[in-house]
């Protein structure tokens, strides 16, 4: 019978995260494992032998999602899931999705170890393709097996050569049979790092994850006037840098008109012609803007969009802002959210809760299935860098957790 | 005997000038004669020729520099001097510098026609490489005129492939014999297009130039700290962007707060790691400041760090600012300026003062003569440009003014 006291096994999770590590290493002390390529190979293959060693059945699916089943006493029940991805950015770290797979793997070894069977099966699942780099375009696999694509478009996108999803996952010996998605599923969790830096900073090892932050990115443009710095005067200027100047103040000051605050973010600024003795004519500049709710979102838009047209006016500048990608937030389920905490409590770990700033399988997941996520602590809040880290305590405590909100959902016999 | 109805010829000194414009014509409609090439020689020879045709002595010293010499009834008065520059930018226009000797040569024309002849001999000059282009320092040989640096330092600067300027004047036969100056020089005046479009927008055909401006450069950096856009809190971020934006808008405002107004000007942003999704880590960006009077830049410049460790304060930057380049102010003579703004009165042209906003020989000129400019409009106030342009009218009213100005002080017989 689960208790508190059953507990991840710290030394082994850390040991496999760091054999997993092994395949694609970076100099840098990273990992370069991008999707369907040798390494991703390697890496699958090793994790499909460590889950038959733990006495999982292995199926494969048609997107190439690999699914390690825990039976549990009733094979009807649908399963509890828990997984993330294996593959990286081309320079990225060794736990950012790693550990969410491993973490599901170390709870079928504890729960072996401890003699605990479930009621419902738990399967541990291997996204493909999260990360998008080959392929430019993440969490597909996901997004398939959650009805959020078709399959024939999930198989029939093509890299920069030209070969496609379903042809690169043949190369690779991972193009399965099994249909994707269109199944129950009666819960799927997925642990991961925070990749920021609010745990660290609160000294928590767990965050209840609420949700994802919806995302709403734009390209503005200010048409000024060039001219020249020595003699032009300054009150007939229209220096487009000045204009976007005034914007990027005005934008990072309406994050804070809200609470919970957007992040807002101006990351990019080209000005042109951009000459130390020249007034620039023309200033392009990015915004990233993330909430967890879809209206806030939509009111800092507006609220964005009026502050650019008042300064734009007022400045005679020409002005364009072109929204080019957004992204609904995702609301996790209460069920789910609760048994995370609830898990937390159980193992008498501490919590905050906490919304996710980056997209993650997981919210394609809560399109299916009742879902939830589980944070842990990563050293500065870095991530997608070779110098990613995590403290073993920390990963364990996440894999701790998961282990309860799972059994909470399976079912302990 | 002169009066206001002796002018210049509009059409002569147009058609003059539009000759001169074929030697290193670019497509683009402008020129591109870099100083100490072939076209450079070339433009020399065609001016040297003109002025031995309209009765001119022609004299060239070591720097290079052209002195041509209409003879004054009186030899051993010093001459009253005017002139400018043959060379341009890579891709430089018709008219700076160019009009300015042009000018001399059309006054000149212009006596010999009235039958006019003055008591101090005029001299019309020609300045070697005023753009500084192939050798990286402009205005050196009227510097040494001038006293301002040493002829071996003239004579030693080198282009990029090591050739020195003195090497570069014997290959275009223009390595002269004449000691450089240290003579006795009864007045300087240039006539220039205004570079600016101060006095196109005021529509008066004649700037009576008060002094040049002096100018103050400075590289700003800006430190913050990058981070993800999407987790890392607002109140966390130290955004080195947002930042610079801040200090951007308060540089400008500075300006608004002296009369006259300086001329503040940020044309250079560079943002480190300029990605849409990551806070910016750092930022670079140059400041150009430009005023009439020394004393009110140093205190615009105590102004602008203030401002910025002010905001580099609240905001945890790291700030480091840097001046890496200054000029001082030049202010004309009292007498030029006086002779100028009676020579338009006599002309019955509209003027209006005005203060140079680059820097030009007659800066240099001011160190060892009286010394006074005339602007004339040029086209949108573009310049160093192949579509500077300027009208034909406004040019044979500058040139009128530069004739009476140069009588005032000449001394009609």
């Amino acid at each position: 019978m689960a208790d508190g006291t059953t507990r991840a096994n710290e030394e082994r999770l850390w040991q496999t995260l760091m054999d997993l590590a092994k395949i694609g290493a970076t100099p840098g002390g990273g990992v370069g494992r991008i999707a369907l390529t040798e390494d991703d190979r390697k890496a699958r293959d090793q994790f499909v032998a460590w889950c038959k060693e733990a006495g999982c059945d292995v199926r494969v699916d048609r997107m190439g999602n690999i699914f390690a089943r825990r039976p549990g006493l009733d094979a009807d029940r649908p399963p509890v899931m828990t997984g993330s991805h294996l593959d990286t950015q081309p320079l990225g770290g060794r736990f950012d999705g790693i550990f969410g797979v491993l973490a599901g793997l170390e709870v079928v070894r504890s729960l072996n170890d401890a003699g605990i069977d479930t009621v419902a099966p738990l399967d541990i699942v291997v996204w493909t393709d999260e990360e998008g780099v080959r392929f430019s375009a993440g969490m597909v696999a996901s997004g398939v097996f959650a009805g959020k694509y078709d399959l024939d478009y999930g198989l029939g996108i093509v890299d920069g050569d030209g070969v496609t999803f379903g042809e690169a996952l043949k190369t690779i010996g991972y193009a399965g049979t099994e249909d994707v998605g269109g199944i129950p599923v009666e819960a799927f969790f997925e642990a991961h790092i925070e990749q920021g830096p609010i745990l660290e900073n609160d000294a928590i090892p767990i965050g209840v994850v609420l949700g994802a932050q919806g995302q709403r990115c734009f390209r503005v443009t200010v048409e000024g006037e060039e001219g020249h710095a020595g003699t032009l005067p300054m009150e007939m200027r229209r220096d487009a840098m000045l204009g976007a100047a005034r914007m990027i103040d005005a934008i990072n000051g309406i994050a804070f008109q809200y609470d919970p605050h957007p992040v807002i973010t101006v990351g990019l600024v080209n000005v042109r012609p951009n000459s130390p003795n020249t007034i620039p004519g023309q200033v392009y500049f990015s915004i990233d803007s993330r909430h967890p709710d879809n209206d806030t979102l939509k009111a800092v838009e507006a609220d964005m969009r009026a502050a650019c047209e008042t300064i734009a006016g007022d400045g005679g500048y020409g002005l364009d802002v072109e929204l080019v990608s957004e992204r609904e937030s995702t609301v996790f389920h209460r069920d789910c959210v609760e048994a995370v905490a609830d898990a937390a409590d159980t193992a008498d770990l501490p919590y905050r809760e906490i919304y996710s700033g980056a997209g993650h399988d997981a919210c394609n997941l809560a399109l299916c299935a009742p879902t939830g996520m589980i944070f842990v602590p990563c050293e500065g809040g870095i991530s997608h860098n070779e110098r990613e880290n995590a403290r073993p305590s920390d990963l364990a405590a996440g894999c701790t957790v998961l282990m309860h909100a799972m059994l909470n959902r399976a079912g302990v016999a």
